[in-house]
């Protein structure tokens, strides 16, 4: 079969000849529909995690995809069941108890390997092997965008533990900001629309120029774009409003201290995105009194399990269809697969088709 | 009626003579017990909240009070009856809605002033009036030490927000560090030792040489005592173990970031100090990385409300006799009152009797 790799010492992808995987015990065989590409994909092929699986000069790529059951293989599956897989798997010297009580989401460094990430193969391959309890099953209705049932998980995990931090008094937020204008943004943004929270106000940070295809779609959001270049982070109270909740998937290691300072009374910042080292001067009085005087919460959140994939599908039904369809601006063929990691201004949410319902 | 208050442009406690006060339809008139003194007391005095009562020289102090019911004044509290009063109350232009939901402990600056520590008279006089709401009834065999039950629901309140953030996913901390060796922090740490969470491990960090009352204490909690000369916070991992739940009670704003470097994975600071403004360099993007990477929180926490102290009361009965007795290094009179605003290395809780059952 083909599939899309990395290879070590090379910062590229490549289409590779693999052999079909057959599956273990326990494991189902998924033909692949296909997959998403983000921001983690180019990090893996710049290097950025580097961890290729275990003696071998290869990583398939992919983490964001759906697929469909050819072979049960005595599972609780069916054939043709539609599914999206988690992304991080037992270890090479075996489980532990994160898997054993369903959180590998919450496992530290080492406890894990990541599919398509680090010390695994991804998805981005005709067909794929995985354990059923990681297999999970989603409507066809939702086949055809299915590689964001993942993404989108990692927003439900994001704020499902935001919310828990603010569950032990009565929190009514009614303004939100997400730090982020790529596709985790603009999903998380269209998901704060439909939040049963009820935000009155929502805000994206981005920085660039109109006409932009994001600007738009965050304005047909009914939010306002906010253009950090002219309003930082910790501007926006005086240029907006003080913030309920903020949902950072920049990266940037000032957002968490302007953040704090942006954030109104008792509200929380969910932080998403990973930083190199970076040392700077920060108002550290500030932020700690900041936090202390109007019980403000920062929660750090990384990727997300089989319940955040289940409350996906459900998030996924009240995405608007506009918004759906102006967010994934190419499906591309492995023919032309290369068109797929292009990262430039008119791309928002590209995916990758290995195949068909 | 007999007074302890500071008056503007002075430094140092005072008696006063005031006049007795009268219920208003709805408080009840008390006679005071015993009023305990603590760091904020030693911050109002040195005028670093400086909220005079509007149109007033003087503020009476005391915010950690017990006393006894003399005068119900039609309200459902009985003659008798031993109570804690509560500290913040609406502002003069009137109440709001955390105060009508019950939640004063999450309003902001403005929407509230604190008896004996902002814009509000204390309780260190004979005699103080309150509505019956914001009087919390005690046991009488806590009638004694009631003065801790305000500290130890501040704990109650930070930990709640500390749990609450950890509560969508499986957490089984357990061990705790105690940053602050002051009263709240051995209150906090005699706390945690009966949690029902199970800390196997406790630490408390303070900057004290032995012999001295305090390291006294946290070893005959069973806790280790860490000396932050010798380990900061960071290097308590690397010296000990990583921590599940730290909780800071110095007002240090290295502190935050320290901490989020000792905590294990899916771990949470709490944070009480308040610092004033104090730039520095931090390794910020180590800090947001940390964060995200294994899902660590940090909540503040300021104040606390009724259900707070009901909890306070409950968690009163189980620290041990030997630990109250110990912790409270001085009880005064009226005539000695400058006593119990020595703070020491001999000194670690005292508090100010103004009469007895």
């Amino acid at each position: 079969m083909q599939a899309i790799a990395v290879k070590r010492g090379e910062d590229k992808p490549v289409i590779i000849e693999k052999p079909r995987p057959e599956p273990e015990p326990g494991e189902a065989l998924v033909r692949t529909l296909r997959v998403g590409v983000d921001g983690t994909d180019h990090e893996v092929i710049a290097g950025g995690h580097g961890g290729f699986p275990e003696g071998e000069d290869h990583l398939v790529l992919g983490h964001e995809a759906v697929g469909i059951v050819v072979d049960p293989n005595g599972t609780h599956l069916e054939e043709g069941d539609i599914v999206v897989p988690t992304v991080r798997r037992p270890p090479a010297d075996g489980t532990n108890e994160y898997f054993e009580r369903g959180e590998p989401d919450m496992a530290p460094d080492g406890m894990y390997v990541e599919r398509g990430i680090v010390g695994a193969h991804g998805y981005m391959s005709d067909f794929f092997t995985s354990p059923a309890e990681y297999l999970v099953r989603i409507p066809e209705s939702q086949a055809d965008l299915g590689f964001l049932i993942e993404p989108i998980s990692i927003t439900e995990k994001a704020l499902e533990l935001a919310y828990a931090s603010r569950s032990s008094f009565d929190w009514d937020p009614t303004s939100a900001l997400v730090l982020g204008n790529g596709s985790l943004g603009l999903l998380t943004l269209a998901m704060l629309k439909a939040d049963d929270k009820g935000y009155e106000n929502l805000y994206c940070l981005g920085r660039r120029d109109r006409p932009d295809p994001t600007i738009d779609i965050i304005e047909k959001l009914g939010a306002t774009y906010v253009d950090s270049r002219k309003t930082p982070v910790d501007e926006i109270p005086d240029e907006h409003e003080y913030i309920d909740l903020v949902y950072e998937a920049t990266g940037f290691p000032k957002h968490p201290f302007q953040s704090v300072q942006a954030l109104a009374p008792n509200g929380v910042g969910a932080l998403l995105g990973v930083p190199t080292d970076w040392e700077f001067e920060v108002d550290a009085g500030a932020f700690h009194r900041e936090m202390v005087l109007h019980n403000k919460a920062l929660v750090g959140s990384v990727n997300s399990h089989v319940r955040h994939f289940e409350k996906a599908t459900v998030s996924f039904t009240k995405l608007p269809q506009w918004f759906r369809e102006d967010l994934v601006t190419g499906i591309y063929d492995l023919d032309d697969f290369e068109a797929a990691f292009i990262d430039d201004d008119t791309t928002i949410k590209t995916a990758i088709e290995f195949g068909t319902i």
